[in-house]
């Protein structure tokens, strides 16, 4: 599935309900902390060791519905803000690897500022 | 760009440093949760009228860096979860377009079990 | 500690820095954001089950502040708005032991609007 | 209002409750995150120069629920950890103070360590 064309339907399905006055940066980044917090909310209650049964019993669809709609605000965000989502993502791929490369973050949870 | 090719790249950046012991579903999200939060100080003094002098001066780019953030432990969550997130995606466009019909929320921002 | 004080050393802080001007509603709220994303930090990548060590080796410390800035942003909020903080816990407190009867809510997790 | 009484009384609330067993570090931390994004959902769509209207037609005590929801995951989380909340809020008051002296910070958005 392609971001771009993601974005392009959310675009169409924006202005079909004259929805643009509404989505500006920092109305579209509110609404995504407030899909980021009904993801939270998902699995508050739900310690570590309790996943699996979570996923099976039906948080595996919840849980695609949340990121789904934090996916939607995000690509809607980049477009508002007129920039180019997929050469953001590869210029961060790509300096992902230079900040953490393999030998030195094997099996290490630290930030790069803090690699040895 | 695929979305499924980043799940792809981002499994094997993952596997090459051994982090998958730390790539749990809470993990992620709380991982995500940080994003979001990186985001929301690069706008959290810049007041909805002062947004385009933001971008043009930089700041286009480091929202682009903190989106980039976001949907890689986005993509990363699901693929851990074991949930097929263009599966999803595709459902939840289907169920938004009818929650919302055309021309009950036209210029509204009322949620859809709150439309007339 | 009173946080009717709390609110009043904020106030005084804040105006002799003459920072009136950035404390608006959504730019407090966006801030909040941003320190309840430093506390997710915080804990990505702590398992449940590492918790204890976490907060011996100097996490409790950490936490601590997390907790204390995302306080601030919320007492300054509340006095930004104009609205009384400690009203609305009181009512609150009230409210939630109506919503969650001892005898119902007993080792539950469930919501209010799902208790039986 | 004492911020020691209201942690008193959410204990009392919890052991009452048996949700003892609930309230691990992470759990509430995701808890509070999902208050928070209840708090963004509120003003999502409210332009800055809308706040007025929104706080002065019911946004105000609905303002107020949220604040009161995150104080208390707050409150509690503190609890939890085990650490005094008290002592973090005056520590943390004390080094605001030396981190953002008046006169250099007099007026400026600007983080304490991008200070002139």
């Amino acid at each position: 599935m392609d971001l771009n064309q993601i974005r392009k339907d959310l675009a169409v399905f924006a202005k079909d309900r004259e929805w643009d006055r509404f989505h500006s940066v920092r109305n579209l980044s509110l609404a995504m902390v407030g899909e980021v917090g009904e993801l939270a909310e998902l699995l508050q209650w739900v310690d570590d060791k309790e996943i699996s049964r979570f996923l099976a019993s039906g948080g595996r669809e919840r849980l695609g519905e949340e990121l789904s709609d934090i996916l939607f605000y995000l690509v809607r965000l980049a477009d508002i803000a007129d920039l180019d989502l997929e050469s953001a993502i590869r210029a961060k791929l790509g300096e992902n690897s230079l900040k953490y490369p393999t030998e030195k973050s094997k099996g290490s949870a630290k930030k790069y500022n803090e690699l040895g």
